[in-house]
């Protein structure tokens, strides 16, 4: 089936989902974040045909995610390293592993995260970032922001039946 | 191209791509979250095909993130609202539409979020559930988990070229 390209919505969902929802990119992403940077080491890490590779990492890099750059020449060989806007991603990549973890994880976490300055295990809570208090689905309304227009998606007033 | 399913990979990240990496799905919860109930709502708001939206909200159903009951008889009507797990996608979704809004949102956001108790305009904030910073990219390492095997992505040295 064709895929219909989420470009065109003025929606900030449908946009990271132009990155995050292609088959394999966010294991890439993954990977990225835990320190792999060249080719072959993905392709063994990850299972998946050179061709897929090549297309997926060259998206990354038209996209603004990925810097590909030389770390030998003759012949030149290329590493692959996430941008500030990749980094952006780290919390759409926590936010998934969270959910796995508690939903899709028998056996428990299969990666823990260590906060670096306190040295805990830890895991991410979200808070307001006006009152700091923790904020979840039902915490929070949608409401129009400066960018809607006619094709942005528009909060509905829930229906009560 | 055949998608290989990430359902036999030992990882989190790959588990939530199982759901959120389905061309539309996310759309689809994202107007759950937004309050539409009703199929006729999501294929309006949406512009997808009956076919297509009825095999992703089935397959919503099958992995347990969405109810379907009836909410009229004769002739029998469903509506779909998200369940804890499909509610437990919301920090998934604030960061993609984070994400979004940062990198990807010239006009600037379509959706903005108020906080119910202090009734701001709001975004999430990530800080360790440990000592309460914040919470970045930068500030953490990953190590193996309880639940990690042979199949499961490894934390790597940062390369050195």
């Amino acid at each position: 089936m064709r895929r219909t390209s989420f470009r065109d919505m003025n929606c900030s969902v449908a946009q990271c989902l132009e990155v995050v929802g292609e088959w394999w990119t966010m294991l890439i992403v993954r990977d990225l974040f835990m320190g792999v940077r060249r080719f072959d080491d993905f392709q063994e890490r990850l299972g998946i045909s050179r061709n897929v590779l090549t297309e997926r990492l060259n998206k990354l890099v038209e996209q603004g995610i990925v810097d590909r750059r030389p770390y030998q020449e003759r012949p030149t060989r290329h590493e692959y390293v996430l941008t500030e806007k990749g980094i952006g991603l780290w919390p759409v990549l926590n936010a998934m592993r969270q959910w796995g973890d508690e939903w899709e994880a028998p056996n428990g976490p299969r990666i823990d995260i260590v906060h670096r300055s306190c040295d805990h295990v830890t895991t991410g809570v979200i808070v307001c970032e006006h009152c700091r208090a923790e904020m979840g689905a039902r915490d929070v309304r949608a409401v129009p922001g400066p960018g809607a227009d006619a094709t942005s998606p528009s909060p509905v007033p829930v229906r009560r039946t």
